[in-house]
Formats: C-alpha cells, sequence, structure tokens
C-alpha cells in the first residue's frame, strides 16, 4: 500500500495525480477486503464509495468543511483517508467504531446509525454557518434508500426553500434499489424507493425516449442498459427540481475526475444542489458483486477470497421467528406481515416466499409501517411489523396514536433487543422497554428461548383489540429454560423449599440462564431465592404482588434501560398494591454505550450474575442488620397470611 | 335549517338536487358560526370544507367506503352530514367530541389528532381490502400543511407503488400556504410547503407560461389571478405525477357538482390517485375571511357577528415564554428559534418579529425540527424548539439519538403539557415527562409560574452540552409560589416546624398550588408535610434522597402518566441511595382520556387536593399501624442522621 500508507489526513490528497489517485482507490480496496474479512463489517457499502469519498476529500476541506455521512457504515473509506488506518480492532472493544465516532476524529460529526438524518444535520449546519457568518460548506452523502425515510422528505423540503443557503447533497444511488433481489417482490419493491417514478417513466417506453433529451443519449449508451439509462437520467432530475433543488447528475461515482468536477461545481453553485451519483455496492470484490441478496451488507469474519463465513451460524432468535411466521401465515390467512426495508435482517424472506401478497416492505418508514399496521388492523386483518428494536424509537408516536389509542391488533416483533455491541451506542435495542410502557393496552412479551417465543408469537397474534409486542436478543438463541410452575400467568423458573424465601428474583427474557446462575450462587451465601419469568412484562401480572410479599427482598433484572423499564413498572405495581418490600433492579445505566462486544460490555456495566449476586448479598445482610436493631423480623415487609 | 334538519344520514344527501346542496351548504355555514361560537372550537378549517364534505358522501358510501380526515379538526361538517347535530355541548364531557370518535359513530375511523396520519391509515385499510377481496373504497383527505409531515412523504411512496391498489387523496389546499400570514418570513415560509415548487416555476415567469398546456388557461384566468393560477396549476401536477400518482385538478373547492364529478372520476380509475381542491379557509364569514392570521383555525367563544373573543385572555404560559425568548433573543445573538409549523400558537411571533434572520419555520416536521437542531448546536448556535408537549412524541428517536448522543445544546420548549382536556386523548401532553426520563443527559425543568419559567429558560440555553426541556401547562399562568427555603436545587415552598415530618411532599410544576393545598389538608389532620419543588425534576436532585430519609413518607405529584414519570424516577433514585422509604407517586392512570374540560379530568382521575390528602392520610394511618405491631418506630425507614 505505498499510497495510502503515505495518507495521514484529506490534505495528502491534494498532491496527487489522477493516475495516482485511481491506484489509492485500488490499494484501498485491497485493504477493505482484506481488513474487514478478518473482523466482519459493512464491506459492501464502503467498496462502493471509494471513488466518492476521495472526490470529497479532494474538494472540499474538512473538518472546517463539514462532511456528513447518512447511516455511517460506509465511512471506513473516510476513515483510512483522515488519519485512521489501524483496521485490526474495527467494531471492538477499543478500536475503531464501524460508524463514525467524534472521539475518534475531528473529521466524524454523526454517530447516529439510524437512516436519513445526514439532510437534517445538514440543514441545521448550514443555517448555523449562515447565523454566524461563516463560509464553509457542508455536504451530506446520502444512500437512494435512505431518502424513502420522512425526515429525509421533511429536511428536502426545508432544504429547497432557502435557495441562498449552499448545501451539497450526494446521492449514493447504488443500484441495489432496482436489482431484483427479493424474488416475487422484486416489481413491488422496487416501486417503493424513492425512484418509483422512474418506473412509471419506462412504462412509457419508445414515447419517452423520444422525449428524452438529447444530452440523455451517450449516458443511455454508456450505462449498463436501457432501463437504467433511462430511469437514472430521467426521473430524478425531474423529481429532485420539482421540491426547487439544482441537480447535477448523474454521475459515475467511481470516475474520481468527473465526480471531482460536479462536486466543484456543486460547492461554487451557492444554493442547494443534489449531486447524483451512481456506484456499485461491493465494487470490486468478485463475492460481493455476484451476491444479488445484499451484496455484502454487513458480514461476519469470511476468508477474503471465497467470501464464505468462517464459522457457520447456529439457530437465531431471527430465524425460529422466521420459521413459526411461514407457520402462522399458512394457519390463518389474515395474518400479514411488515419489514422496513430489512426483509432479510428480520427474518421475513421465507414468509414473503410464502406469501407474496401478504408482505409489505415498506421502505426505510418506521412510521409508515406502524400507521399503515393500524390501518390494515382496522381493515380486518392481523399485521405482523418486524424491527430492530432501537428503529421502533421513529414509530413511538404511532404506536401510542394510531395503533394503541384505536385499539388496533397489531404485534410489533423487536429483533435485536437489548446489549448488541458492536454497532455501537444507537443500535443497542435498549429504550424499547421503557419507551412502550406508556402506552395504554399495550403488552409485551419477552421470551426466554426459543419455545417460548414461538408460544409467546402466537398468544400475541391472537390479541386484536391492542398493540403486542414481543421483543428478543440479538443472535444465537439459547438452551431451552424449562418452567418448574406457574403462578398466575408467570413461570417459575426455580422454587425453593422453604416457606418464606428471602429473594424474588424476577427474570426478563433472554437473561433467565443468567438469572438461574444468580440464584445459584446466592444459594452458596444462604439465601434462598425464588426466581419467576413472567413472559408478558407489561401489564405487570396480577400475581406479582402477592408472590413479593412471601419474599424479603424483590430483585428484577432485565436487558434494558434501568429508567422507566420492567423494573420500575414492578416497583410501581408494588407500590400501587401497598407492597412495600425493598425492591432492586437491575438493567442498563442510562447512558450511552460505547462499542464492544455485548459480553464485554455487559460486564462493564455490572449486568453479569457474580455483579448482581453480590449486590444482592450485600441487601440481604443489610436488611438482616436491620432487624436486629428493630428486634421485629416482619417490620419491614411484614406478613399478612 | 329546512335541510340540514331533515339529513340524518349520508344517503339523505342522494335526493338533494343542485340547488338544494347549495341551499345545504349555506344552512350548515351558517349552523357553524352560530354553534361553535357559542362553544369555540375549530371554526376556520370547517367553513372551509362545506362543499367538499357534503360531495364526499355523496361520491363515496361511508361507513362501507372509509372516509378519512387528517389530523380530525375539519369533520364538524362530516358530523353534521352522519347524524350528529346536537352542537350544544361541543368539545365539553358528554358532548360532541371536536375530533372524529368512533365512540360517535360507525362514520369515524382515525381520531389521532396529531399530523399527516391519514395516508398511512389510507394505505393500510386500502391493502386490507386487496387482501380481503373486497372492493370497498378508500378516501383520504389531507391539507397541504399536512404533506410537509414526513410520514405523509413515507406513505405517498408506498401508495404510488401499487398502481392497481385504489386509493383516493384529496388534497384541501386552502390557500393558507400562500398568504403572507407571518409577516417578513412569509417568503421564506411559503417556500416550506409541500408547494415549494409552485415558487420555482413561478421565478420562471414567461418562459414557463408559454410552455403550460393550453388546458390551463382557461384556470389561469378563472383563478384569483395570475400567481395562484399558475401555482396551483402547474407544480403540484409535475410533483405528484412524478411520484406516481394520478392527478386530477385543481378543482374549485366550493362547487360541489365539479367536486362531485372529480370524486366520481377518482373513484373509477382503480389505483392510486390525487383530487387537488382549492378551498378557503373561513369561506363565508366575514370576520374569518378578513384575518390574515389565522382565519379563525381555532378559537374560543367569541360574538358571532363581529368574532370578538367573549372573554379577554390574562397572560398565558405561552406570553411568558414568548416575551422572555424576545428578552434573551437581545442578550444573546447566538440563540435561534424553531417551531414546526406553530409560529402563533406557541408563542414565538414577536421573537419572529424582532430576529428574522434567527427564526425557522420548518413546517409540520418535529422529526426534522430536532435533527436540524442538533446540526445548528453542532455549528455553534443554540436553538430553542417550542412545540406542544405531545407532539414532541414524533421526534422521541430524533431527541435521544441526534441531540442526546451527541451532547447537543438545544432547548426544548414544551407548551400545553399535562392534562390539556378539550381537544381530547392525543392533544393531552402527558408522554413528555415519561419519555424523556430515558434519555441520557437531558435535563428536564417544569417551572411552578412565571418568574420560574423565565428563571429555568435562562438556565436551560445556558447548557451547551445536553439537551434541555422546559414544560409548562396550557391557559393562564397561575399566581406566584415564592420558595420559602432551598435544599440542594429544589426549592422548599413550605417546612413544617418539627424534627421529623410525616410526608415529604414532592410537587412538579405547575401543581405546587395543589401541593400546598395538601399539606394544608392534611396538617387538619395531624399529618406534618414538608413541601419542595426539585425545579429540574431531570435528574432527580441528589439532595432528595437524604431529605426523603427525614420523612416516613414520600408523595409525588406530578401532570403527567404516571408510569415512568418524575414520580418513578424519583422512586428509582431512593432505591440506589438505598432509601426504602415508602412513596406514592400520583400522576395521571395509564390510559386515554376522553375530552372533558382540564378540572372534570382532573376531578375524574383523582389528581385533586382532597382525593390525594385522602390517600396519603390513609398510608400514614397505615404506617402507624404497622410501627404498633413492631414495637420499634425506626424500624420501616431507621434515622441515620
Amino acid at each position: 500500500m505505498p499510497l495510502l500508507t503515505r495518507i495521514t489526513g484529506p490534505r495528502d490528497l491534494d498532491r496527487l495525480s489522477q493516475e495516482q489517485l485511481d491506484q489509492l482507490a485500488g490499494e484501498i480496496r485491497t485493504f477493505l477486503v482484506d481488513a474487514v474479512s478478518k473482523t466482519g463489517g459493512h464491506l459492501g457499502p464502503n467498496l462502493g464509495v471509494v471513488e466518492l469519498t476521495i472526490a470529497l476529500h479532494r474538494v472540499f476541506d474538512s473538518p472546517k468543511d463539514r462532511v456528513l455521512f447518512d447511516t455511517g457504515h460506509q465511512s471506513y473509506v473516510h476513515k483510512l483517508l483522515t488519519g485512521r488506518q489501524d483496521f485490526g480492532r474495527l467494531r471492538t472493544k477499543g478500536g475503531l467504531s464501524g460508524y463514525p465516532s467524534r472521539a475518534e476524529s475531528e473529521h466524524d460529526v454523526i454517530e447516529n446509525s439510524h437512516a436519513s438524518t445526514v439532510l437534517g444535520w445538514a440543514d441545521g449546519l448550514a443555517k448555523a454557518n449562515e447565523v454566524r457568518g461563516k463560509d464553509d460548506h457542508v455536504v451530506a452523502v446520502i444512500g437512494d434508500g435512505a431518502l424513502t425515510g420522512g425526515m429525509a422528505w421533511e429536511a428536502l423540503n426545508n432544504i429547497a426553500a432557502a435557495k441562498d443557503r449552499p448545501l451539497v447533497i450526494v446521492v449514493n444511488d447504488n443500484e441495489r434499489s432496482y436489482a431484483p433481489t427479493i424474488g416475487g417482490l422484486a416489481n413491488h419493491l422496487a416501486t417503493l424507493r424513492t425512484t418509483d417514478g422512474y418506473e412509471r417513466f419506462l412504462a412509457r417506453g419508445k414515447d419517452l425516449l423520444e422525449r428524452t433529451p438529447v444530452v440523455g443519449r451517450p449516458l443511455y449508451e454508456t450505462l449498463h442498459g436501457a432501463k437504467k439509462g433511462l430511469k437514472d437520467f430521467i426521473a430524478p432530475q425531474g423529481m429532485f427540481e420539482d421540491l426547487g433543488l439544482k441537480y447535477v447528475g448523474p454521475i459515475d461515482g467511481h470516475d474520481i475526475e468527473a465526480l471531482e468536477s460536479a462536486l466543484a461545481r456543486a460547492k461554487r453553485f451557492g444554493g442547494p444542489v443534489i449531486v447524483h451519483c451512481l456506484t456499485e455496492k461491493g465494487r470490486g470484490y468478485k463475492p460481493a458483486e455476484q451476491d444479488e441478496a445484499d451484496r455484502f451488507h454487513g458480514i461476519g469474519p469470511i476468508h477474503p477470497d471465497t467470501g464464505l463465513p468462517i464459522k457457520a451460524s447456529a439457530a437465531s432468535w431471527t430465524s425460529v421467528f422466521g420459521d413459526e411466521m411461514v407457520k402462522l401465515g399458512h394457519d390463518r390467512d389474515d395474518v400479514v406481515a411488515i419489514t422496513a426495508a430489512m426483509l432479510q435482517p428480520v427474518g421475513l424472506k421465507k414468509f414473503a416466499d410464502a406469501f407474496p401478497d401478504r408482505i409489505y416492505d415498506v421502505g426505510i418508514a418506521e412510521q409508515h409501517a406502524a400507521t399503515s399496521a393500524a390501518g390494515l388492523a382496522t381493515g380486518g386483518v392481523h399485521p405482523v411489523f418486524a424491527v430492530y428494536a432501537t428503529f421502533l424509537n421513529r414509530a413511538f408516536d404511532q404506536v401510542l396514536m394510531d395503533v394503541a389509542l384505536h385499539k388496533c391488533g397489531v404485534t410489533f416483533v423487536l429483533d435485536r433487543a437489548g446489549v448488541t455491541g458492536d454497532d455501537g451506542a444507537s443500535h443497542n435495542g435498549m429504550w424499547d422497554m421503557s419507551m412502550l410502557q406508556v402506552v395504554p393496552g399495550l403488552r409485551l412479551a419477552a421470551p426466554r428461548d426459543a419455545e417460548q417465543l414461538r408460544a409467546q408469537l402466537r398468544e400475541a397474534v391472537e390479541v386484536d383489540d391492542a398493540p403486542t409486542v414481543v421483543r428478543y436478543s440479538k443472535g444465537v438463541v439459547g438452551p431451552a429454560v424449562p418452567a418448574v410452575g406457574k403462578i398466575g400467568g408467570m413461570d417459575v423458573l426455580r422454587k425453593p423449599s422453604v416457606a418464606k424465601p428471602d429473594v424474588l428474583l424476577v427474570s426478563v427474557g433472554a437473561l433467565a440462564p443468567m438469572c438461574l446462575e444468580i440464584a445459584g450462587l446466592l444459594d452458596r451465601q444462604g439465601i434462598t431465592t425464588t426466581v419467576v419469568d413472567p413472559r408478558w412484562v407489561k401489564p405487570v401480572d396480577e400475581a406479582l404482588a402477592p408472590l413479593a410479599e412471601q419474599h424479603r427482598v424483590v430483585v428484577t433484572v432485565e436487558d434494558n434501560s434501568r429508567v422507566g423499564g420492567v423494573g420500575s413498572a414492578i416497583a410501581q405495581a408494588l407500590r400501587d398494591a401497598g407492597v412495600d418490600v425493598p425492591l432492586r433492579d437491575f438493567g442498563i445505566p442510562p447512558r450511552f454505550l460505547d462499542h464492544a462486544s455485548r459480553k464485554e460490555i455487559m460486564a462493564e456495566i455490572g449486568l453479569t450474575a457474580p455483579d448482581i449476586a453480590r449486590q444482592v448479598t450485600g441487601l440481604v445482610a443489610k436488611l438482616d442488620g436491620r432487624f436486629e436493631r428493630a428486634t421485629a423480623t416482619d417490620a419491614v415487609q411484614p406478613a399478612r397470611d
């Protein structure tokens, strides 16, 4: 890597010739395939933006100018060009983040990995420049997929309104919205994109071709075929200009010279301008180019030559859900499924193949997913919206005001709930069980194993007058955790033989094995512990308060923010029942978590069996101390039977 | 009202002649002015849709066909035509809701008053029809303003994609987006609308006119002038058709025959179609037509002839905020303000007049308001986003992931927090103090009176590394409530003279007078009470736990959902400090509240001084009973001083 290793910052690009820049692009591709195949990460998106990122840093002067990336998983090249070339510990504790990180570099701005935000940020930064009389530039890179998100449209409306406020929007159009990646749904899904208008133009056929401006012709020929050429050339120009935005393009996103020329023009324009770049996801890496499914969007460690995964994946929560959905689809013809541009990752591919008329991919549009689900339910079918837990944040208002207020039978399936780890702060699913607590009527299940997931999904779709939620972790599903009894609707996982045990341990979801481990550790200290899994954590089971009264301490353990989570809800239920048994709630502390493995994070925040057992032991010891002083063993929580 | 009184349902319209329909429209206008001037309500919007609503119910067969209204405050005419003509108790307990209500009528569907939802609902209902093989129609009425909301765009993307799924979208374009209603901002704001493209077309002038299709010419002449004619005719057609939607219009929204003809054509089309109707807000009512500010959008009781309010309004929370913002703007030139299409209602008009370069109206786009605020803060200015508390729900993800994760100094000012009452379930600001609890680093102030609002706003904008929130009630600001002392950052409002008082009462915001009343009532029962106002309710003041230990019971009172609110946060803080003093938290129960006056609702949910005093008295009595049994007075919460 003779050139790459000499790049310590963007300005080192200035002295390279176009030939050297092309060589640099090649070095970067080799570096990326080599590095990411070892660590895992977002390979395809970064291979697609090598030339674009080089051109951006040639034309703009970061960090004085702000170079912003939407979603952020395509910022590896940006990292390489801004002094960060140690990818050995990418996405691991202490290593580089898989997203932009202000702690890493002054060249990074947006760390939020939720899509469609970059235009809002850019609008704000451009306004701030205006207020402060600065003539620095702001350039925002956004994928065509992210333009389907509502907040991107809100931002475009605002950006287009200020004709004299400079702002460069680079649309990184990586073709993936056109490719028939999803079987029978391809045509349907392609039209969901912002590029939908293209299809309509295309349908007009020859008529349209004749009306195409002459300048379109060379593009028509140089691009991959009639369809692509027409679609890219004609439609976006119309749409963007209707919104009031100057349009430049389309540009070959792998031609550095052309990119530089277009970006330089856009930079000089003095108002909002769109630069439409055509890129290829996975460019230059055979296994990615040949993978029509997702072009190596995000990968685990792979063999660099074949692109095959190094370790085989075991059954995941996602696949258990996906398989059960297919069975459910056969059993009930009124069940439909919704995804927000993540058909494969949330496990709905099999359902889509089996029931192509009952699957809806709404684009990166969680708000629409929720509200259209309310409409679907009102229209007499039962929608299941499967989404990453963290992305449901986007639809809080719609879950509350459209689904719950209207008592709609909609099932939300939250994947990647809890600490997810290596994707960093904004990918952890640590908000859902707090945010959803306030939604009246909503029922929330946290299955502890595969069997429970299947059962609770079935129970959820039986509810037709309220929203239901089933939330589970990322990755491999753990071993079955059998119940040894039942109290109310709760599964008893461990029942000590004493009449009045010390601790009632309430286990939430996948933490059941850890809770049993805690009980074992407490046992060694002579502390007797009942372990229950409420299964449905909202509403709080009515049997919980009476059960709590039969213990000296209640302990809750959840893989969610401690603030306003299941522990808080149980504490409130106990207060409301007049049960003032001391309670301690364990969960994720109220702060953002740096990227690391799930295990490392759990250790760091004290969500481990030894940590919790130690704290509970201390609490029980303290209570014992009080009893001695009070000379009445029942003083803290008198038995009432 | 000879015709109106004979309309008991939509099908009664079928037998009326066009002449009679015009007469009916006149009767409805008279009825509306008469009825709403007595009760208050949304007058202007309903006067604008009289003919449109008649035509909708002539062409479509509700409730078999679904007639859907966005936001819902323009559904009065719909109510009159569907058997609801008793407007005497509009928006009061037991009377008609000011919004659609499924409890009132099978003709109502969407009750959520948050804007921009109707297209999502319509998409879902149309999909359900398709799945179930039904050929019923779905028609959605949406204002031009609501199209600026991101979720409307998400829905349009989806609707346009299904070329064969019938769905009629009526754009109720009431001209208000063009009128220079907001002084120097007019041009800027007009371009924020979805109709922004019009301006660009217009600017091209003569060139464009020559390229206008011939059919445009008659419209150009018949409509109010060249500007309007051009704008309405050319631009929307382009934009909607680019999205892939069939376009019909523009239609004179006060010509029933023309409306019926257009709607009938749209109904027959067999795919998604936009019907663009031009209406006049306040049509037919002189005081409204002459009111350039908001055309009597929402009013209190008025004199029907003059349109003047019957009772003068006292100083409101909103006006206190608005005045202080102007002072703040003079003191600090780095403070900017943001509104989401509610400049007047949130009190930012004076700021806008004084600092036209530092105000941003982003449209009905709370997500963009929050994310662009993050950009503004990162760019070195301090944005203040003023918004109704309930509407901040839309921006939960952006507050969390853009503002808080990035440690941006953004101040959110939440107006209409707590129980607002007469606008029904979705207007109550009862979620913010729960939803925002989970946001790391966020600081939340609930000022108790005007002086505190001014002071805490000043404190909020001093914070430049975290989001701050200032939340207050709707309506008239109460009397000043002086502090009698200070503990930590908390104001002591009442301090009993005994060494260890019984109750620590934590008062949140505007409930301070009620809390003092509670303390007075408890006093009469011989129960001594300390009352504190934490001022900043998040994070929980560090002085609270030690103070709680000096009392026998902690009671919290807040005008927010009980679930996950300030009471829960304080309870958790006490648990974390190992302070197991019994706590009881009073607030709004976790259910949706029917419309009624604030006072009636507060009584119904038990948020009154006598109710709370009675419950606290019972709790203290119960504790006394325990003490006798336990024979150790310190057993429940040992004094540690």
